[in-house]
């Protein structure tokens, strides 16, 4: 039966896991998910998503998308973990953001259970995942990589390959979030500086995408400022630990990375200030209040 | 007679003021120039510039492109300043990068000698320049306006127009300055650490300038350390000036910049190395010898 190679579970179904679980299913695999999060359940079963009943033994392929480490070692190799259910040969891909080192680890684990692995960390957004427009930066044995192919085809537009040593993809990775957390700071940074100096946002935002000056962060996030809208398309609370991984990494190699420090210290404060939950571009909030100044407000 | 009309003074023949005096050149102006550094004058000569038998009294324009607050209020108010030669209504064009204040008062004190004034900051770099392809961030009244438009006109591709209170120009300014020189500081970071987690400078850009990491200034400055070529298209030199600028503009808006603060640091800890004259991407030089890892050396 062919079906029972398509067999499929991911766990995790915030933003990222459910896009993706939902263009696996868009491409006719039988998928699994698992989430605490009954909200998110709801939205993977409406979608022809089945969270009960799950076949581990058939399963060709695990796909790990939470929060952290610390979550993706348990739900592997905890008490209940997945990898003494899974049949041998079979595929962990985990996707969650986390250091190259752990990705070793990972790997050195699954391989003693006979399950293969694949870091395969994501970049795009939420509506990217949904659209199944990802892009993957993933390293891993070549067996890892041939099993893991159709589902990266299913659920990206780019995959980026480092090799054959696991832990590459989470470096890339990692640089990435470097940057991107940077940039979105120094947009909250620059727009607010602009305010103090009687540049409206709007204008910020015309000007300085035609300049020098500008980011892909910054043309995506300062849309959110100008129309105050702070629904999460990615949260604050994603940065204290993204950046907690990168400068993590880079003390690990003696890496001395000032920006990146500044970076994480206004997320956190951001995040300490109860804006977690809130967009990224909330962390502008911050250098707003710092200053006695005022983002827009009446608008949308 | 028309020439009379079309006599311009350029004062500063810096890269960004020799590709605006060229321009004019272009445009058929009668172009006169000043510069202490005799090379940049033989080549302005050798494109038709004249440097001697200045005809202040006919000079229907005076475009001042130097390094500082200093050097501007120097050469037009200083023992031997412009603006007691100049003609009336004759128009001054600051293009140097200063504060909003001090644009409000160079206006001041030309106004008082019957002069029009321009704050006219640029965007672009030397190329852009030396092709009459600048940004322009203006800002001043309709006279002043007026009067400059046929000299912005010839040397630029893009005019974004602050309204009529000088400094305006300045303040735009002095928001994409600070996105650049974090963004150029950022890409260093981002790619020295990159070679510490064993990923090439080549892959990084590769990968990056497809993720949401980019910036317009990593596009522009890692293709310098991949090429291990740090010939001055814009010099580390010029970002001790214009952060210092931007963060004394923030502190007299009780304006908190952390991220600027800290770009700033690598930037001086550059020059503060020897490196003040080399291009700007050589800022990544101070992360790698931090780290001890070696930027590329072998190509080119």
């Amino acid at each position: 039966m062919s079906d029972i190679n398509k067999e499929i579970l991911v766990v995790g179904l915030g933003s990222m896991g459910l896009g993706i679980a939902q263009s696996l299913l868009r491409e006719g695999y039988k998928v699994y998910g698992q989430d605490k999060n009954s909200i998110q359940t709801d939205k993977f079963i409406k979608n022809g998503g089945v969270c009960t009943n799950i076949p581990f033994d058939n399963l060709e392929a695990v796909i790990v998308v939470v929060l952290n480490e610390k979550q993706t070692k348990e739900i592997l190799f905890g008490d209940d973990g997945l990898v003494k259910k899974m049949k041998a040969n079979s595929l962990i891909m985990v996707c969650t953001t986390v250091s190259p080192n752990f990705a070793k680890e990972m790997e050195a684990l699954s391989n003693n259970e006979n399950l293969l692995y694949l870091d395969a960390p994501i970049s795009g957004g939420s509506k990217k995942s949904s659209e199944g427009k990802l892009t993957y930066m993933i390293s891993g044995n070549k067996k890892a990589v041939e099993a893991a192919r159709p589902i990266l085809n299913a659920t990206s537009e780019m995959i980026f390959e480092f090799g054959e040593t696991v832990g590459s993809g989470s470096a890339m990775k990692a640089v990435n979030q470097m940057l991107a957390g940077i940039h979105i700071a120094a947009m909250a940074e620059a727009i607010t500086f602009g305010i103090s100096q009687g540049i409206t946002p709007q204008k910020f935002l015309e000007v300085i995408s035609k300049c020098a000056g500008t980011s892909w962060m910054l043309e995506n996030r300062a849309p959110h400022i100008i129309e105050n809208d702070y629904t999460p398309k990615s949260s604050i609370n994603i940065w204290p630990k993204d950046l907690g991984i990168v400068l993590d990494i880079a003390k690990n190699s003696s890496f001395s990375a000032p920006l990146t420090a500044v970076a994480l210290q206004q997320f956190i404060s951001a995040a300490g200030s109860g804006l977690g939950n809130e967009d990224d571009a909330a962390v502008a909030k911050i250098y707003a209040r710092n200053a006695g100044i005022e983002l827009p407000f009446n608008t949308k």
